[in-house]
């Protein structure tokens, strides 16, 4: 029985942070045991919206690539891909361009959104950016994408293409359902969400000591003045990271109850955390360090995944071009065999 | 010295007619001794306003590619490129497209008029379209480009994509300047402009007889009802049409002061037409058919061609990548030499 294929990635802003090892990179690893995985370093989709620091991209997706294998992503087991380094991906939004109108794009919430946030006049790739991820979606024929909330939107129109392949050219593109993912999104030290460019995440390359030290810092209960004062649990950033990682439900609960009873204070609660998660931490950045004095081998990984996504993504461009009329350049590779342009004799003689 | 570039083309839309044979190859065949040049066939452009019918495609391009070499296009002093078969087309556009609001191609006029013309909410593909053309353009570092006037919003755009990337990133591309044919247009048969979608182009494809029915067929003079009648040469495309081809300038100058003083009929100088463009299309069409018969030699031009200006533009993308920060995948085909990775150890470990 031929397994489900899912596509999913990250846009490579920088090094991981907790937050994306609970929101997404816990999923992943579970789901290479069932599916056929593709993780997209989304290069290209970074120069959306910044283009003006190019400096950062190589080291940033060093680190995210880092970060993704000290967190359990398997290259035997799963396809890690560089979207810059497959042309296809590009090519194939090219021609996803041609089958939405720009009202649609325009209608989509995030576009939307970032306009007004950023308070510019948006570029044309933040406009094509839910094509170009459509795109990476089609192109290895995913059924299923592990997508947050906020990405909803963007899978509709992945659907709407993949209808529209179907109806036009009689194509077999399957259409692609999210999986959202089960666990609770977790909130940066300061209680906003977490965000490289905020300064409040954690991160899996931190050592133990920057770990701590963020911990200590960290915002909690703020109607909490004395550690004798209840305290509330629900909403205090230090429990939510305490219910991700805690290994001992049954002692979180009684800490939890002693906290709420004005029996211990924020910097034990602290420490507790931050010896729970420099624990949790410790084999992700003994992988990490191990991986990262031999970068050739992180960059081997990625170029043998890239060329096994490459080959995959060709097949599929392959049909879509023989779809849209340009099968010519294709036979570019073929056509030492007479026969195989008989068929376009009778058309043009 | 090294000679300027230019880079031009034709969307593969049918067969050749004369407006294109005036307007804009004979203008090609003459700069191929004088310029390193590249002719595109934009079968991706084709997409833009039609992707229901591919079908039509190849057999378009195969007309559009027999045409170009029967006017004289010379494989052996010009390069052939298929747009879909040389993906560096789509990369390219797809960075261009970030350094490119929406509201700047909102006003290209192209746009707008299509957008009216048709009707239609525009496709993301139409709004794109300069973008794509800028990436052709710039992507063979052309400095000069054979354009018609409705082209040049278009390449005013690829010139500020240029100014962008020189000073975005410190590249030197150059800024593109148009080449204006000198050539007027040529009107289609029913003095409306000769348009494939029209039905009033006479082909470079066209037999004799064919040509001859066209002609006897075209509109002449609407105010001269009878042969007597003193007739007009300006703006009577009979006579356009002999200022294009006719051999004998003297010859010609005469029969308009008999058309002028009503000494000469509609048929007679039809007639006339009809033989000076057999005799000026003989030679073409021989070329044309024996090049039909050969249709796998065609391909190889293009092939060839194609992949001369695959690795010219595998070039310039490469420096692109490395401006704005995607160099790692191309480092996928260099990276079994471990010294060419080491500035990027610093950041990352």
């Amino acid at each position: 029985m031929p397994t489900e294929t899912i596509l999913t990635g990250h846009r490579p802003t920088g090094p991981r942070h907790l937050g994306h090892l609970v929101g997404t990179l816990h999923n992943w690893v579970a789901l290479q045991d069932t599916h056929t995985c593709f993780f997209l370093v989304a290069d290209l989709h970074v120069l959306t919206t910044d283009y003006e620091h190019p400096q950062r991209i190589p080291a940033n997706i060093m680190d995210t690539v880092l970060d993704w294998l000290a967190a359990g992503i398997d290259p035997s087991r799963a396809t890690l891909v560089l979207q810059s380094a497959v042309p296809a991906h590009a090519q194939f939004a090219a021609l996803l361009g041609m089958l939405v109108t720009v009202a649609r794009l325009e209608r989509v919430p995030t576009y939307k959104e970032q306009t007004r946030e950023l308070g510019l006049t948006p570029s044309l790739g933040l406009l094509s950016y839910p094509v170009l991820q459509a795109a990476d979606i089609l192109l290895y024929r995913a059924s299923a994408v592990p997508v947050g909330e906020d990405q909803l939107p963007h899978l509709e129109l992945t659907r709407e293409l993949a209808r529209r392949l179907n109806q036009l050219y009689d194509a077999d593109f399957p259409l692609p359902r999210p999986l959202l993912a089960a666990q609770p999104r977790l909130p940066g030290v300061d209680n906003r969400t977490m965000h490289n460019s905020y300064g409040n995440a954690i991160y899996l390359k931190d050592t133990p000591e920057e770990t701590t030290r963020k911990v200590m810092h960290m915002y909690t209960d703020p109607t909490r003045l004395r550690p004798s004062d209840p305290g509330h649990v629900e909403g205090n950033p230090v429990f939510t990271y305490l219910d991700a990682f805690d290994p001992q439900p049954e002692a979180l609960q009684a800490l939890k109850a002693s906290y709420r009873a004005g029996k211990v204070g924020d910097v034990a609660v602290k420490q507790h955390l931050a010896a729970v998660l420099n624990q949790y931490l410790e084999p992700l950045r003994q992988r990490r360090s191990e991986l990262a004095r031999r970068p050739q081998d992180v960059l081997d990984i990625l170029q043998t995944g890239s060329q096994h996504a490459a080959s995959a993504a060709q097949e599929t461009l392959d049909s879509v071009h023989q779809y849209m009329g340009l099968s010519l350049g294709q036979s570019f590779n073929r056509i030492s065999t007479p026969v195989e342009i008989a068929p376009l004799v009778g058309a043009f003689c």
